[in-house]
């Protein structure tokens, strides 16, 4: 089993779950399900039951109740430690700025015999150093100062524009007098959630300066954003006006503009892509969203991740769907006669870690 | 064969049809097929070739005029039984706001022996109600008298808001002063074509006030509008807003905006989605379009309708189309292993007739 | 193996090609693979691999630099006649708008006993125009009479106005004041790149107005355009603008808003679509985006064409994808009742030839 670098994922929770608090997980709805439907029927509610049951000792596919009942007996870590192992993934780069008790990274990685990388979230990062800076000179410092740490020490970072403004912001980065005012209008929260969008774009500008990679929430997530605003061909006037900079950008998720990430993958030398959430949840269509991703998408462009967050199952299923996705289209490419089979296995591995390996590096 | 409740519909012709006449309605094109070209040469009309032809005595597939002479033959009431009732549908809610000389929600379930339930189409109801008050104040007295008769008798509301001005409507209530000042100018025309986005957005918010499901016209229909517009996505806003009224949104086609649709579905508890008119006229494809319709969208929150207008065979393609899409889409997961066979059983019958059944009771 | 008409290509480079200059033909990017990759990795890359190696007498699917070391020993015009031969096409239309040392129609088509007839690039034209025009009224009688010629010799005319501008343009002619202006700014550079709007729109027009077939770049294209601002749908007011004409609007290549194109072709009667550049960047995905197409799309309004440029694998790739994909395609849906046999050959050969045959004759 080839192994896999998750390079965009979460931390889980320590404790056990009511079946409201894991179905909670299974949806990016942060309302509970109304009646007479459960976000269980859901692709990725079907996929945790056919993947993860048996790794408990259960059917696959047996009642939600009857798995979380064997869960809650083995205890939050036991099934942690199956379900992740049983993952199979090397390498975990943690995006560290959910809220919530969440293991650290170096704890995910113990309960697997994995290494973790930290991924730095920008908007989370400047909350934090706001609640600490006293005027817009010292934060900037401060935060300037972080941000060439986090760049010595940490995987890359993240942004999550889309659902602070979305992505239709002006792609040049902001002048300091900007800035400041911003931060003058800013500071006096203490740190509130932050969606001023000169802010927003400095922060993307400070992180694009380091040189490292840059990974941008695109597509669907919580109705906190505007799917429309989170295309991510509003991007491309920055795409173009970061390049210099030599960053390297990350689409993360994308659907269901996917194939336009694809386009921007191909035509831009620095930008890159990933299915996370999207495989996950669209579960048994895993497959045939792939295939869509590996239109345009050039080979040495796609990375997998599982966006996996609060649950150990997510993990299991995104390593797992991601397997049997592209072992089915490339599969079925190869038997067709439209791949060599050395190609296949090939490009399998660029995109489940050497693309990874080789951005990251 | 498990039934079917059909929650948007229309009435069917009486008459017997030319081919010209039949045509016109295998196309959302309000024009003649260009010189050289048939819209029988269509995924709709190669699927009326299919499945019709059977119930008439003929083979499937025959040419296009063998079928028109033997339903002139037998004529178009016993052709209309004879399709609706292999359509296996147990319930139909019909949209009785399109013009013509069609059956009304009665004959239409008599042919067939089902029951049937009115769906009450906004701006017909507000264009009636404008021919006969001769101010804003008894307009919209009666106006709400008629809303809310039709919240007491009928399935639920349909808004034709993406034909009239596009989805990207305002999203809160006008105020009373704004829609009678709307009123001032439309009320003189005798019931004129309502497009002001005043008096439309009044007809939206009147109908969620009364709780009843309200179907919205999403995605592809006849040129009057513009696809762009007419993304489900535009109604973001508006679903928030209306949240509070606690009525049903339910998105009706929203080909080739689905994905989106069902986005919606999944965040956002009192969002429903429906591929009516989508599956008859991707034929051959429905069962491609169903199935990236069951990507994000909870298996609780899609209904079946076949958006059936003026002839029969539209009933029957639609309920075949579905069918089959379903067993072959559902099938192909189970095969897989990625879904249990109860489970998929499940999932068919909750969208062919259990999420309508719970929705509009 | 029924003939095919390519209603839209461009010429073959005449000199031997390194591997960089051959990787550049393989992408719609303008720069280098970034380190690490290499465009070889890309659906198009594989395809080339996969269908070109024959051709020359090695296996499928051999190593990028064991093609080429055959290439430049068999020598450009060598290879070129017998990809050309093998592609199969009787009848190229050639925009001859594209910069380099490419081949002429009749040399391209004298290369494999072909036929070939002209497209003419409208901006090109006009580029053309004014570098020897010393005057507004000069250019415009210039340009009229030159697009007069062109309407009795060539085949159609095409616009790359989704590079120039974008397709959101207003749709009505610009007035000849308007134009006048525009070219009072724009003569003096000499036939610089031209993007004024109301010039492009004049250019249109001017097109339109003979009644010959224009063709109209949209979806993908290099990163010279905005792909959001190249969705076909924002050429919905100039399609029902321009109708009075009595032109015919071929949208080419679409993706990815291919079901969008697929939607005007259905509802206006003067509007083709076609896949061109698709099929050949999405290679082993062909298959499924042309049953995309398949959707909306009547089957008398779809074209097949490689769009091939520059190298002469373009064309055997873009010819056998089209194949294999609508063999695959049409085949599945007569394998599965769909479809009848007859019309799944009948259909073929209009995409293939007949459509294109009935709209340039």
């Amino acid at each position: 089993m080839p192994q896999l670098v998750d390079h965009h994922c979460h931390g889980i929770l320590r404790e056990d779950l009511t079946r409201d608090g894991f179905e909670a997980y299974l949806t990016e709805s942060p309302d509970p399900a109304p009646p007479g439907t459960s976000f269980f029927d859901t692709q990725l509610g079907f996929a945790v039951r056919r993947f993860c049951p048996p790794l408990l000792g259960l059917d696959p596919h047996c009642e939600p109740d009857v798995y979380l009942r064997e869960r809650a007996k083995l205890g939050a870590e036991e099934v942690a430690r199956r379900l992740l192992t049983a993952a199979g993934i090397a390498e975990f780069y943690v995006d560290t700025g959910l809220p919530g008790d969440l293991t650290t990274p170096q704890e995910l990685a113990g309960l697997s015999g994995a290494t973790a990388r930290e991924i730095v979230r920008l908007e989370h990062l400047a909350e934090r150093t706001a609640a600490a800076a006293k005027d817009p000179a010292e934060f900037l410092a401060v935060l300037d100062g972080r941000i060439a740490e986090a760049a010595r020490t940490a995987a890359g970072f993240k942004s999550v524009v889309a659902y602070r403004h979305g992505l239709d912001l002006p792609p040049e980065p902001p002048g300091r007098r900007a800035v400041e005012d911003a931060l003058a209008r800013w500071l006096p929260t203490g740190g509130a959630r932050i969606t001023d969008p000169v802010l927003l774009r400095h922060l993307l500008w400070s992180a694009a300066r380091t040189g490292r990679p840059l990974q941008l929430h695109t597509g669907f997530g919580d109705p906190d954003l505007r799917l429309h605003r989170a295309d991510p061909l509003l991007l491309t006037e920055f795409i173009e006006a970061v390049r210099p900079t030599r960053c390297t950008l990350v689409l993360l998720h994308c659907y269901p503009y996917h194939r336009q990430a694809g386009y921007l993958a191909q035509v831009y030398p620095h930008v890159y892509a990933d299915l996370g959430l999207t495989l996950s949840h669209t579960g048994a269509r895993a497959t045939a969203v792939l295939a869509e991703m590996l239109e345009l998408t050039p080979f040495g462009k796609l990375l997998f991740s599982t966006d996996a967050h609060g649950l150990p199952e997510l993990y299991l299923v995104g390593a797992r769907l991601f397997r049997d996705a592209a072992a089915e289209v490339l599969g079925s490419w190869v038997e067709r006669g439209a791949w060599a089979d050395a190609d296949a296995d090939r490009v399998r591995d660029l995109v489940g870690a050497g693309n990874a390996r080789r951005i990251y590096a």
